[in-house]
C-alpha cells in the first residue's frame, strides 16, 4: 500500500519547493540537492511517514533521467500546453523532458529517432501518422514508449488522447439546437486519427440528427494550419453549396475560415456560425470569440506522464503491463462565433 | 570564396526537398538518405558547380549532430516562434534541435545542464538571466554557445537580439504623437536584460520629449506573464496615479492590463491606451486588436542557428572567433489599442 501523505506535504513540512523535496527523496537525484536540504527533506519525510512512489527505489543506473517528447507542430499553441503538462508529472519524479519538433514520424530522420539517437529512457509521441512506427534504440529495443493526442493502428503503446467522437457530438447539437440543418465539416487530415475520428464522428453524430451530409460540405486538408481551413473554406464557399455553419477539425483551422469569410463580407456568426475544436490559448481572445470544444491538454500530458512513469517502474520491476488506451472528455465552450441561422 | 550556387537550386534540380538535398551533400548525415536519392543529389550539386559550406567538409566524428536550445516557457508564443526559425537553419546544414524548457537558468538541474548532459554539440541560450552562468559539459569544457533574445552581463558568448531601446523608443514616440503625456510602464523582471533595458529605455525617451516619469507610474513584475501584469495594472490603478497610457514591456503583460481596465469598466484605448511589445503569434486577434513592436523572432532564430553553424565551423578549424551582439531592428505595428486621449 502507498502511503497516503503526499510529496506537496513532504516539502511543506521541511519548507521547500515540491520539485526540491522530489530531488531529495529520490536517491538518482539527492546528489543535486545541497546536502543540509536534503537532510531536511528526509527527516521531514520519516516524521511524516512518507513512503515514497516505487519508481524512486530500484531505478536502473544506466538512466538518463530524460524522457523525450516529440511534437508536431509547436506553434500550434496546445503543444507548449501537452508539454508543460508532461514535464510537470515528469519533474515531480526527478525526471526531465526534451521536445523534438516535426510531423514527420516515420522518416528515418524524425523527432523521435533524434531523441533516442539521444539515449532518452522514453519516448511521448504526439506527432504519430496513423500508420506510424516507432523507432528503435541502439540495443535494438524500443523504448517505454506512450501516445498522446494521437493514436494510431500499428503501435501497441499506451495512449491518451481526447474524446474526439463526444466532442464533436457536444458541436453538432449545439448547431442543430441553433436550428441549423446545412452544416459544412472541414475535416483534418486522413493520415492523423484526429482528423479521421472527428470526421467519422461528424457524419456520424449528422446522421443521428437526422441531416444529410452532401460531399460537397465535407472538405479535407493536409494539415491541422490556418492556411489549410483558409483554402477549405475557399473551396466550400466556390462549390456555391449552401450551408449556414462550418465545424472546423481545430481551431487553426476555423481562424483560416474567419480570414476567408471576413474578406468576402460573409460575417461571423450572423451569416455563417464557425466552431473550432481545442479551445487554444488566446482562442477565447480573437475576435469573434470562438466556440469551441474544449480539450484538456494540459491534463493529457500530465497523464502521459504518469503513464511513462508507470511504465519505466514495470521495467524496473520486470512485470509487463496492458497497454491502456485513455480518452478524456472534452467539453464545450459557446462564445460568439455560433448563432441560429439567418433567415433567408 | 563561396559558390553562389545554393543548397535549395541543388535541392531543385535534384527534384528533392532541400533538407534531402542537405542530408545528401553533408558526408556525416549521408548515410540516411536514400543511396539513389544521395547519387542524384551529388550529380546534381556537381552539375552545378555547387560547394557546400564549410561545415559540410571536416566534421568532428564525434559529433551528435544535435543543438540544444533553452527556453523559458513554451507557453508564450514567442519562444515557439524562436524555435522554429533556428531549427530551419539547422536542418539545413544536417543539424537537429532539441528543446528544453524551464526560466531556471543557472540553477544546479537548468534546461541548459540536461541538455549539455545530453551531449549535444552546441547551446543556443534563450533563457537567461542578467548574472547566468553556463553548465560545462563532462570533459570541463563550454560548449559552443550563443546568448539570443535576453543578453547577459557575465557570459562571453555571442548574442541575438532585438533592439530594445530602439523598440520602446517607437512606442513612446507613437504615443506622444497621439498627444500622451501622462504614461505608465509595465516593467519586466529587472534580473533579465529585456527587463531592464526596456525600463531605461522608457525613461530615456520620455525625457528626450521633454515628460516625467514619476516612480508610481513604473511598476516592476517579477516575471513576464498575464498575471504580473494583471497585478501590476491594479496597483497601478489602485495608486489613483494619473496616466492616460501604459507601455505593457511585453504583449502578455499588456493583455493582463486589458482584463483588469474591462473588469473596472475603462474602454481601450477610449480612456487608456495600451501598447505591446513582442508582436506574439494571434495579438493582432485580440479584442482591441493591439498595437506592439514587432520583434522578428523566427529570423532571430535563423541567425542564432547560423552563428551556432559559425562556432562550430571555427571549432573545427581551430581558428578562435570574436563573440559578435547583434541587435535585430523591431518596428511598430499600429493597431487598435492606441488613441489619443480622452478630453478630461
Amino acid at each position: 500500500m502507498l502511503s497516503s501523505v503526499t510529496l506537496r506535504e513532504v516539502a511543506d513540512e521541511a519548507g521547500v519547493h515540491y520539485s526540491t523535496a522530489s530531488r531529495a527523496l529520490n536517491p538518482a537525484t539527492r546528489s543535486i540537492v545541497n546536502a543540509k536540504t536534503a537532510k531536511k527533506v528526509l527527516a521531514a519525510a520519516e516524521r511524516l511517514g512518507y513512503r515514497p512512489h516505487p519508481l524512486a527505489r530500484g531505478l536502473r543506473t544506466n538512466r538518463t533521467l530524460t524522457i523525450g517528447m516529440a511534437v508536431p507542430d509547436l506553434l500550434n499553441p496546445v503543444f507548449p500546453q501537452l508539454y508543460a503538462g508532461a514535464e510537470a508529472s515528469l519533474r515531480d519524479q526527478g525526471y526531465w523532458l526534451l521536445v523534438g519538433a516535426g510531423d514527420d514520424c516515420g522518416t528515418p530522420k524524425s523527432a523521435s529517432r533524434i531523441l533516442i539517437d539521444q539515449h532518452v529512457d522514453g519516448l511521448i509521441v504526439a506527432n504519430a501518422h496513423i500508420h506510424s512506427t516507432l523507432p528503435q534504440n541502439p540495443t535494438n529495443q524500443t523504448a517505454p514508449t506512450v501516445l498522446v493526442n494521437r493514436t494510431t493502428d500499428t503501435i501497441d503503446a499506451p495512449s491518451v488522447a481526447c474524446d474526439d467522437h463526444a466532442g464533436i457530438g457536444l458541436v453538432v447539437r449545439h448547431l442543430v439546437e441553433l436550428g441549423h440543418t446545412d452544416i459544412a465539416h472541414i475535416a483534418g487530415p486522413q493520415f492523423i486519427s484526429n482528423g479521421v475520428i472527428r470526421r467519422q464522428a461528424f457524419v456520424a453524430w449528422m446522421h443521428s440528427s437526422g441531416l444529410e451530409t452532401p460531399p460537397e460540405l465535407i472538405v479535407e486538408t493536409d494539415g491541422f494550419h490556418i492556411d489549410e481551413g483558409r483554402r477549405a473554406c475557399e473551396r466550400l464557399l466556390d462549390s456555391g453549396a449552401r450551408f449556414t455553419a462550418i465545424v472546423g477539425a481545430n481551431d487553426l483551422m476555423a481562424l483560416g475560415c474567419y480570414d476567408v469569410l471576413a474578406e468576402r463580407g460573409i460575417r461571423v456568426p450572423h451569416d455563417v456560425s464557425v466552431t473550432g475544436f481545442d479551445d487554444m490559448a488566446y482562442i477565447d481572445r480573437v475576435h469573434p470569440a470562438m466556440t469551441t470544444v474544449s480539450v484538456p491538454f494540459y491534463e493529457m500530458g500530465a497523464l502521459a506522464g504518469e503513464v511513462m512513469l508507470t511504465l519505466l517502474t514495470s521495467e524496473d520491476s520486470g512485470a509487463g503491463t496492458l497497454p491502456t488506451s485513455t480518452r478524456l472528455r472534452p467539453h464545450l465552450e459557446v462564445r460568439d462565433s455560433t448563432a441560429p441561422p439567418a433567415v433567408s
